[in-house]
């Protein structure tokens, strides 16, 4: 029971995988899909150019943008049982809950499903194709139906990020919301090794098809210390009460003295600013300008301005949580809708990671450090006190 | 970006937990749940007896066997909304879709969920409780469902693998077929890091729900390479077509000449006979000898028999999922139940390491090896092809 290999807690430096989907360099703040930076493809590509780039492995021209544009398009619709199965479930639960449900129910109802792990490469892309489009629709349908309204079905003629708030609202947004939404969704889509990514991997290992592998990675997501940070700084922001600069020093200063948590600032693999966070806040200030400023957006450009005056300089930034939950609140999206918004962007890295991880599979199998008694003798149940 | 970890695919041989759930040892056969042999615990207690020492920690006292035995009874029933939720699958997907929604179906309808994981042990053990206890139940309520029949309700006087067997077929069965499964639950109940564990561990180190969790564990162990093994089994054998010895010896010697796979045999832990396996074996022929046997029994046996002559002293031996098959179908358990029966008895041992990895949490976030090209020169689409 000896193993070579040194221990290392959540397996940090451990490399799982041979991978080219995501380079990550946390010390200088880089952040580059397929090796291209994230701030360029924020400026100059759309969701759907992006989720190609990531599943297929390349930019695509102007003539693959419009067939896998058209074909994300084409495949937004939910079979009628799967809709049957979100209105089965209770208003009360997360919405997580509802997506992860709504993709498993998928996979039983699409035939391709058992056998996705085993196609070519060409058929699991079309799968990935599929996920990629019927995310914001499971979304949308749950949030609706837990708000006692019929599912809105989806316009082949919006873009990803336009008609998913279309989907939930059920009425086309101003074009700026659409424009941020989708670069939120750009900015969200890759982030390399995180744990829902590596849960994809693991799930996948297996052979399991799309739809558990995918549902495995809503799962991880779904936990707090992921893709639920963005809820906590809304929470954080509308129970800091104050708006005045001096107010908000204090918070922070009495916060910072308690050495409690403030959420949205530092981030695991960033010791710089998280480049994301900055293309999202310059989206912000087009977005509230436009369309006008909450007292929330005033708190958190306070907050950023104070915390960087008091622990800037130890390196402690606002990450991509810290504007993502302002700005979909703007939008009119309900606070746990934030992370399946998160999961709609990430699941084109899922299917990136999971289409390259069945290129060279290996099911994952690690060992342990034994920490408890070895050949104990048994006691008979009468014996035992 | 480079790493001080080598790097090992599968992370074959990395340590990713400090544990004391199960000692393995493949190359002497050796399998302890908490130090228990495995031998020892299959011969002397029942399921319920071994998800207490998985979960808990220790063999129970008789009150405390009596105590959460009652309390597993007292847990079998689904709320309405989750049949309401197994009641809207389609007929023709795979049980274990339907095995990890209605999971997901009851975490969003149980208040405590979304705080599962941040409750204390003793609450988690609660849940995990109520976990172990109700997922035959949503296993036979949805293979009834999908049959057309009317799921039955659970009765709490009879142990867990009898109502198993009543809630599927609606009837109590043999008194063999109770001992021979309860003895199935005791083997399968736990095998250290594998891959469903380590999704478990990875989803629940988000601190996800523990129905996220163990729906992420459903969705690995549905994999072919993982779970999937025993049905394999049960096809192998029936398409092999031939019952006598010297049939069978020139079958098994075609295969071994081609190179190709012979599933049941050889398992990735075990460099001896897995011990599983020769326990699962005896049992069943008390099984067979009660009820009789089957041709397919006859032909397993006889291709171990075969197989020992030809490949056992290269430490080819039969695993666990060769028996196993074998002995489900002789329960009246269609074969795709075969999976979820599996999940039904591994959920102790998921469960059990998600309460030790919460004990000492830390997210799980590997690194990679770089296989790209970095800092790439972005191409504006119009100048792509």
């Amino acid at each position: 029971m000896t193993t070579e290999y040194e221990y290392s807690p959540g397996l940090a430096g451990v490399p799982a995988a041979r991978s080219s989907v995501c380079y990550l360099d946390g010390q200088v703040g880089k952040l580059q899909y397929r090796g291209y930076p994230i701030e360029i493809l924020a400026e100059n590509c759309s969701f759907e150019e992006v989720a190609h780039l990531l599943v297929v492995g390349h930019l695509p021209t102007a003539k693959e943008l419009a067939s896998f544009s058209a074909k994300l398009a084409a495949q937004r619709a939910l079979p009628e049982s799967v809709l049957g199965t979100l209105r089965s479930l209770p208003a009360s639960g997360h919405p997580m809950g509802a997506l992860a449900i709504g993709v498993l129910a998928l996979g039983m109802s699409e035939k391709s499903a058992p056998q996705s792990a085993s196609k070519s490469t060409a058929d699991r892309r079309e799968i990935a194709t599929r996920l990629i489009a019927v995310l914001p629709t499971i979304v949308a349908a749950a949030d609706r139906l837990r708000r006692g309204l019929e599912p809105v079905a989806p316009r082949a003629d919006l873009n990803h990020a336009t008609n998913l708030v279309y989907m939930v609202s059920g009425a086309v947004p101003d074009a700026i919301i659409g424009e941020v939404l989708d670069a939120a969704l750009v900015l969200h889509a890759e982030h390399q090794m995180n744990a829902s990514t590596f849960a994809a991997r693991v799930v996948g290992s297996t052979l399991a098809d799309a739809f558990a592998t995918i549902a495995g990675a809503i799962g991880a997501l779904s936990g707090p210390l992921h893709g639920g940070a963005n809820e906590d700084v809304l929470e954080m922001l509308e129970s800091m009460n104050v708006d005045a600069a001096e107010g908000i020093r204090a918070w922070a200063e009495d916060r910072l003295a308690k050495k409690e948590k403030i959420s949205g600032f530092g981030h695991r693999e960033y010791k710089v600013k998280d480049p994301r966070a900055g293309i999202l806040q310059t989206l912000g200030v087009k977005l509230f300008e436009e369309l006008g400023a909450t007292p929330l957006y005033g708190r958190a450009t306070e907050l950023e301005a104070q915390m960087a005056r008091l622990v800037g300089s130890k390196g402690v930034y606002p990450n991509v949580d810290f504007y993502s939950g302002i700005v979909y609140q703007k939008m009119g999206l309900a606070t746990d809708l934030f992370t399946p918004v998160f999961a709609i962007a990430r699941v084109a890295g899922w299917l990136a990671h999971w289409l390259e991880q069945l290129e060279d599979n290996r099911i994952f199998r690690p060992n342990q450090i034994w920490t408890g008694e070895a050949d104990r003798p048994f006691v008979a149940i009468d014996q035992r006190g």
